[in-house]
């Protein structure tokens, strides 16, 4: 089954797993707002939402234009690299988790800018949506005929 | 696929499909409180959570002793039932779904009892917990050891 994933989606995996011992529960390929689409999106037991990028080399890493759009959609930022990865190429003022396909750990805590309320309720509802309909494309793949929307949500 | 299902399961999916081209999203065997278990749990796209019980058989309806301590936890309550159920045993109060495996239709629609805020904001981010767990469960069934809790959300 491992042998199957993408290096960022091996991370990913880690990661997921890693966090749901923390009582975090995860989506993949999540997407906050339109044009913006986060690799992993996490959220906690009082509502906490974390976004982690996956990055599976340098390159991978310096081809991203896009993270500092996604401070706004979360309370905390994370980096998921593998231990090869020249952590010192990644901003000081971020999280960074050390991540493989099994399990992972967090090396530095992110630090906290908390969303506003209204932004944090939109945000576990489209949430809810994005996993009940991953969820539901996995166990009922005829259902996607019934969509009202091209929305990924 | 839905010669696995049991008659009950069978009406929760096409109920599932039905609500998507409403706008829901929706999962099975939720938890709302503590010995409490409801068949389908939708949340609607301004965060509307409507339960539905399925019933196979007039046995089925005839053996629920909890339905009524459901209503506290929902806007909406609906059964779904497949075309040859005797409605006329239903409550008036409810909804009423027609429900087969591949879709199903609002016949009565149910009356609304709208849920404090704090009770709804806590559910929905119950279901998004519920449907991300359920969901990681079918792509990483390791990530269950991770656990950090008995909790089936």
């Amino acid at each position: 089954m491992t042998l199957d994933l993408q290096p960022g989606q091996k991370l990913a995996r880690g990661v997921s797993r890693h966090l749901r011992g923390l009582g975090f529960v995860s989506v993949e390929e999540f997407v906050p707002a339109r044009g913006l689409r986060v690799d992993v999106m996490a959220l906690g037991p009082k509502g906490e939402l974390w976004v982690i990028e996956c990055k599976s080399s340098r390159a991978d890493f310096l081809s991203d234009a896009k993270w500092q759009g996604y401070l706004d959609w979360c309370d905390r930022y994370f980096w998921a690299v593998d231990v090869d990865f020249p952590t010192d190429l990644l901003p000081p003022d971020t999280g960074l988790i050390i991540s493989d396909a099994y399990d992972a750990e967090i090396i530095r805590m992110a630090p906290e800018d908390k969303l506003p309320p209204a932004r944090r309720k939109a945000m576990i509802q489209k949430f809810a949506t994005h996993a009940a309909r991953r969820l539901q494309a996995l166990r009922d793949p005829g259902a996607a005929l019934f969509d009202d929307s091209g929305d990924e949500g």
